[in-house]
């Protein structure tokens, strides 16, 4: 794809500068830009890669000239820019306009004239695909599941039976949605369940065999929602598990049976969710965050790598560590702990110097008179 | 699917309450019922929410009649009832009676005649399948692979070479068994064998090349284990990976090469288990525990979410926390590290007293003649 | 496959005692051996499991005589003998040779002659594929990606379009190499942004819709790599995601976009590495440990399991924990939170018996006079 540097600063709503007739055949890092390719410097690091007679993006309050460039795009938001600038290079994944051959399709799905599936897709009975799909290789289908308009489907992903897709939704390469959710039960009760009402006592250990509780809820996907790679949403149980509106999940991310995550929520890679948890929206939850099951975590809460929350957390909380505390506790508990070396010298200090005193003490008191003290 | 309610109480081995011959046509959670479902009311707070005239599944001691229902199933334990109830009504996903016309299979692999074989799949030489199976699309079965009777294999599922799978076994989309075990060597020590011999010292950094230990043993799985989306179970090295009868499995867990896993244990999502532990019977890993290589975790152990298991646990004992450590001992440690801060107070108060007494002693001293303490 | 005794101890550069021209026809575990098995006694513990007659592979200065055995190979190292081993009597997967007729190969792609391909391989535009490749059922290839020679590619790899990979590289079912990075942007700043400069406070909470940052780099994967089931390596967003030389990935392993990896690093199950990362060579990290985007782990760091690296960590560390730390700052620290019982009853004894000489010392300072103390 080609574009002058005057159509890309418009498609940036962003300031021109320098010869905008120059055609940009691609975009690269600064000071990895081969020919025709403009440099994204970003930051003040990578401005300083910039050569003279480059084209580049540049943060607005930049000098093009001071660095001799050739052009330059001005933005206010580099980052936001890099979204414009990557989706107007991206070609992505290609799929020939049409139905392939070889995908086995259902008589009775129904299949817009405007889609583009791949190569050994299979699509079951009563499935409803919007306008505009793109279906890659490997893809499968249940039945009864409906999926909205502008969909992106890589390659092998799984939909399971009765499961409903929004608008512009992207799943990444074998992704499964769907799949029953992880519920058993035992006859008598659990070890689990023993533990969780005496917090800990158990009064006898014995066999335990699992029944199955089947899923019969299916899983509602919201518009624009993204899925990453190998990522696992599993259908609910009575009622289906839901993902919001414009909602980010990242790789390996698990999402438990009858769990409900809210809209413009991101969780990142290898993120657990377990079973009939709440997620609020404008959540984020950072890589391998894991949240316990039945809980609820409140709009806004931000959670930093790795943190495990056990409990329910309140809008707006930022959490760290494992159980997750307030950000700042966290901070402080650390703290906390690496002084400890220290308390422990100061408290070994004290009761030698208290020892002395009361030795000390003791001397004193038989030299006034043989007073005890105890 | 459409039952009685007397049918569906039967089934459950449980008492009817009103009109029998009322239909179900599906089942739904307290307050979300359509025309003809069937309320799960399975504890206080889902009983308030059932209006006049619902048919619900009740806790025996409920009244349905102050409830004003229209019939009623009560059961002993509602979770039980429930893997019943959705039993009962779970139609799963759609595989065509008879084998696809796309399936590849190798004409030494035994079919039994009722199986039914979904699109894409590819079947391996001297494949045995047993009785009833059900195959999804796009599964793959390698060589010498040994499957029992009614299982069900979802799409996209990866069975290698040399497996043996149990009767009555459900593996989900995309799970993989008998993948190579993760096992290298260098000729030489490497950096990691050092650290555990010498606790954190190492000698001396040198170059390390990775040679592949082959994985020569198989997987076998037994009877009725479920695996969950996207979990990974590895092939052993000269022996077989083991998962026991009954055992369940959730979505993205890895059991590494070697392993043996006992009977009607549970491994939640993200578990990851290394290479060469073995894991007793009726053990249950929260979510994203971890189990390190070559240790042993006793019958009966419970390790709530997050938990890593660096040493052997013995049988019967409540895990919690990274190192785990016993539950009680896990709380009162962060009980410990929660009261720090007023610790360093006292401790500071203290430092502040002592100081005091010993200037009041070295003032006293003096008074009284200047007699050294120290 | 079969080899004599001597044969194979020559196989393994080993020395052969005892009769050289007995047949082995595979290998086991000491004590499990069957007719005409060699057993693998690498260690003491499996030495005493050997029966009289057996063959066996013995560390150098074990006694085969003593043992009375009917012939040993005498190995220096026996984990590196194990590689030779199992290499020898691996036979792995059957992938017929030739291209299978179902597979469907885009015109435009080059496939050498003795390429061996699967049933429902799908390989797009201009893909160039090296000699001796082995690609299993179900597996995709992007367009214009290029692939080294003497590749494995098991079932249902996925490997998306501009992806580059090296000789010998082996990727295990289900893995996806080349999905889109998580890379996304709010049109103003985000909470996540807010919190990093400002740690922890929030001026307030709006709305945030994530704008995504397309990924037009792609991922390049050096020479005898090797990659588990199901793990993701996402491509970079304008420059290449990159693996190292000999570097050997587990399975369900996360690795993000813009990251690169050393050579002859080790990444074990569930390890995730968030975005433009940099990870040095003969690193190794442990199962499920997590590494913060944007940090730099230094060559032959050792991360144990579950370690949660969020800092930049120099050469040759060796860390635990999370936060990591320094191996002996961990166990320090572990064991100055386990004596605080200790440590609490100390300062609780301390503050009582200060008190009581405060009390004395009031009396006394009343009979000597009533001096005051504060």
């Amino acid at each position: 794809m080609t574009l002058t540097i005057a159509e890309l600063a418009r498609a940036l709503d962003a300031r021109l500068w320098g010869d905008g007739s120059l055609a940009i055949l691609g975009a690269a890092e600064a000071g990895m830009a081969g020919e025709g390719q403009i440099s994204l410097a970003t930051s003040a690091a990578y401005t300083q890669k910039l050569a003279p007679g480059d084209m580049a993006i540049l943060a607005e309050g930049t000098d093009p000239e001071a660095l001799g460039l050739k052009a330059a795009v001005l933005v206010k938001r580099p980052r936001v820019a890099m979204a414009g600038l990557t989706k107007a290079f991206d070609r992505g994944p290609e799929i020939a306009a049409g139905i392939h051959p070889s995908a086995v399709i259902d008589p009775t799905a129904e299949i817009p004239d405007d889609a583009a599936i791949g190569p050994f897709v299979a699509i079951g009975a009563r499935v409803k695909l919007g306008a505009g799909a793109r279906i890659a290789s490997h893809v499968s289908i249940g039945r009864d599941t409906v999926i909205g308009d502008q969909v992106m489907l890589h390659p092998g992903v799984r939909i399971a039976h009765e499961v409903t897709i929004g608008h512009r939704v992207i799943l990444h390469p074998g992704v499964s949605i769907g799949a029953d959710g992880f519920s058993f039960v035992t006859p008598e009760k659990s070890g689990v369940e023993e533990i969780r009402e005496s917090l800990g006592e158990r009064s006898e250990i014995r066999e335990q065999h699992w029944t199955r509780i089947h899923s019969l809820g299916g899983v509602e996907i919201g518009d624009d929602v993204e899925v990453g790679a190998n990522s696992t949403i599993d259908r609910g149980t009575m009622r289906a598990t839901r993902i919001g509106r414009g909602t980010k999940i990242d790789n390996l991310v698990q999402v438990g049976h009858n769990c409900i995550v809210g809209e413009d929520t991101m969780l990142c890679g290898l993120v657990g969710i377990a079973g009939s948890t709440r997620i609020g929206n404008r959540v984020v939850l950072g890589g391998q965050v894991g949240v316990s099951d039945n809980i609820f975590v409140g709009d806004d809460v931000i959670a930093g790598g790795a943190t495990k929350i056990f409990t329910n957390a309140p809008a707006g909380r930022v959490l760290l560590g494992s159980p997750a505390v307030k950000m700042e506790t966290h901070v402080e508990a650390q703290k906390n702990i690496r002084r400890l070396p220290r308390l422990y010298s100061q408290v070994a200090e004290l009761r030698e110097t208290v020892k002395k005193l009361m030795e000390k003490r003791s001397g004193d008191d038989l030299e006034e008179g043989g007073r005890s003290d105890e």
